[in-house]
């Protein structure tokens, strides 16, 4: 039984081989789109994100599968009388094929997946894994430098929670010869186990504190939006904003990712430069969601 | 790039073309039952309206198309982390071929449409534009009477805010030989604003105050339900109730509609009487939205 | 018109024609997967029950058939100004060929079947009945039975509110040589009118006090949930928990049911025990549910 549960469950080998199969779809939608025509995929959002459920929805859609759904299994649902998640599953075992999971734990994905009668796609689990938006950030980086190995990386923004990093981070550390810079307000600080996991893997991780620390020639800024939500008391706004003056400091071959929704870190006088690339990075999400789909169905 | 926006964007002759496309898919749904089989539509609802999603849902599924949907956007998705519609509508355009958008705001569908990706399809927009409920209002109009020139047409209810009156009336203006008479509490008149409107297009406005002074062989009675949600303090419930005494001062020929839901506006014993056709009028919204999406998405 | 909406309006014969069809559907779903193409089924919930929910949404979509569907109508809906469950009916019965609808009040299907437009499908009516559970309960037994007549029945947990035992024990008395023991808490006693009705069909009710009590050579014990969020005040926990160590007691061909979500009144550890079949029972409701689609729609 296969299962998306963590961005670490990847090797060099397995994300050739997915982006490659993204690729495909990509470049022949047609030809996969009644390969799922017989299944159906259960959505089972227990907190809200309707955007990475639209586009687990749309993946499956377009894949010929139906889909069964629900907004906010939390609050609806027999979560709420106090069933588990292992329980729930097998109940959906007897109608779906596979099932997105998004959900508050972190071990959410994998108690589902220790039930092992359907495969389990994590659509995001508490503050711990959200796979499938690494794997797109990944996608993405891939498609635009047409490499892996020797890139120079930024990170910008919530470096502290910001989930998307953490898993970035663990992807980027597979290849050779990666340099990472972050820059963000100092409350917002990439935790100390972060930069020591990345210094085994012999990657030096370059703390700065201005725009101008940041290398002319970086192949990657990614920048995320600072989760006021998840704070007591205020730490105030990114202070390190992108805007065209600032993108224009960096190389042409500079592109720039966001996870998205942006609010005010990336100025939308930059938006239409080429090197914006987070628009584009969202609609990747779709092919790689279409491609796990099929990997863990058995039909790629 | 097309969409629907405004009532106001639609002359005479987009309404014939309109009114006659609706024609073809009432009197031949089979036919266009594939019209859309390889489109994705986001029905995106920021503010819940239970009827009118699922008639869009209804009017998509049954040209083939495929929906994601969400019932209440603005509580679940990024719109809650400060992002705006335009960036909403440029991630969701990776995914879906037109966008069904309900909002608070009374310019979110002509915000979500700058973006010029996908067509937009406005299915509400705060206190302003609905307007497939207006083309719904006119298209059973004509199916009844069989013209849309030449009318005596009487508004009733909530006359102040009522959404759906205040697009009629803009409507109703672009034809010749209309005749309007309003009834409603004191308190729910007629704005001054539409009063004029309609006199600068040649229509004279009669504000009655009793069912008394409507004539008998009006063509139209609209009534609509007073809103109560939307004020503070107690005006009261509605005082000109249609039921069978009252609708029976009138001739067989005049018809009586209503937007729905209804409250005590109209009483149920005239739901069987045959000049009753609101329940038709609901029926009718389903032919014109499907008669929209084919015509935004260039397959009418 | 075809509707369900009580158990009390089957019969031994249209139990028997209903269990038929729902054995050929899972004998040969392929069979009957396009049975429902054209077909749209409205899904109103005007109380969330997820689970009920995406089993019918299940059924429809594996007979072909596309659906709207809405959570939590009651919240979002024309219902929250004050439209009726008829005028409702009416609306959708011009989108949809048939409706299934879970709603608060014990007269909500009734009040939807007296339209007579589409057919009802009862997803549980307030306190009242959730004609499509029992009907599933039954079908469980006469599949791991093989009959339904002699029959030796434990009922276990909340028998004060449990709509699901009040609903199977009606069904029950429709057979022949039927023996009924209790077993609960002093404050969740079996009402004295399903012990009045069970007595008028000649079925004695033993009520016991402890596992002692029960035959060792049950045919089924049928556990349920307390409803704790019906309550108010602290009745304590269920004490009758069947584990491991209590499942043994009872012969190897007493089958073990539940409706599902369990809390704590059965143990984990008895979920591999072959005789414990509420999972398989869960996705039995798929099959009654498709079965049940078919006949409304006369398609079976």
């Amino acid at each position: 039984m296969k299962h998306v549960l963590s961005s670490e469950q990847y090797t060099r080998e397995s994300l050739d081989e997915l982006f490659d199969l993204a690729d495909k779809i990509r470049n022949d939608p047609k030809k996969y789109s009644h390969k799922l025509d017989d299944k159906i995929i259960a959505i089972m959002f227990y907190e809200p994100s309707t955007r990475t459920r639209l586009s687990f929805e749309t993946a499956a859609l377009k894949l010929g599968a139906k889909i069964i759904t629900t907004e906010n299994a939390a609050e609806f649902s027999s979560a709420a009388k106090g069933e588990t998640i292992q329980d729930t599953v097998k109940v959906i075992a007897g109608y779906a094929d596979a099932m997105v999971i998004r959900h508050k734990s972190d071990t959410s994905a994998m108690d589902a997946a220790s039930v092992n009668k359907i495969p389990i796609l994590n659509a995001g689990a508490g503050k711990g894994e959200h796979p499938t938006q690494s794997l797109l950030d990944m996608y993405t980086i891939k498609e635009k430098k047409g490499r892996l190995d020797n890139l120079k990386v930024a990170i910008l923004g919530d470096l502290l929670y910001g989930r998307t990093i953490h898993s970035l981070l663990k992807l980027l550390s597979l290849y050779n010869n990666i340099e990472i810079y972050g820059l963000s307000k100092e409350a917002f600080s990439l935790p100390q186990e972060y930069i020591d996991m990345l210094k085994s893997k012999g990657i030096e991780y370059k703390k700065c504190s201005s725009f101008d620390e940041l290398p002319k020639d970086l192949d990657v800024i990614y920048h995320t939006r600072i989760q006021a939500e998840r704070f007591e008391g205020d730490f105030g706004k990114e202070e390190f904003i992108i805007n065209k003056e600032v993108l224009n400091r960096f190389s042409e071959n500079t592109i720039l990712m966001h996870p998205l929704p942006r609010v005010i870190e990336i100025s939308t006088d930059v938006d239409d430069d080429p090197r914006a690339c987070y628009f584009e990075q969202a609609h990747n999400g779709l092919f790689i969601r279409m491609a796990l789909l099929l990997q863990v169905l058995d039909k790629a």
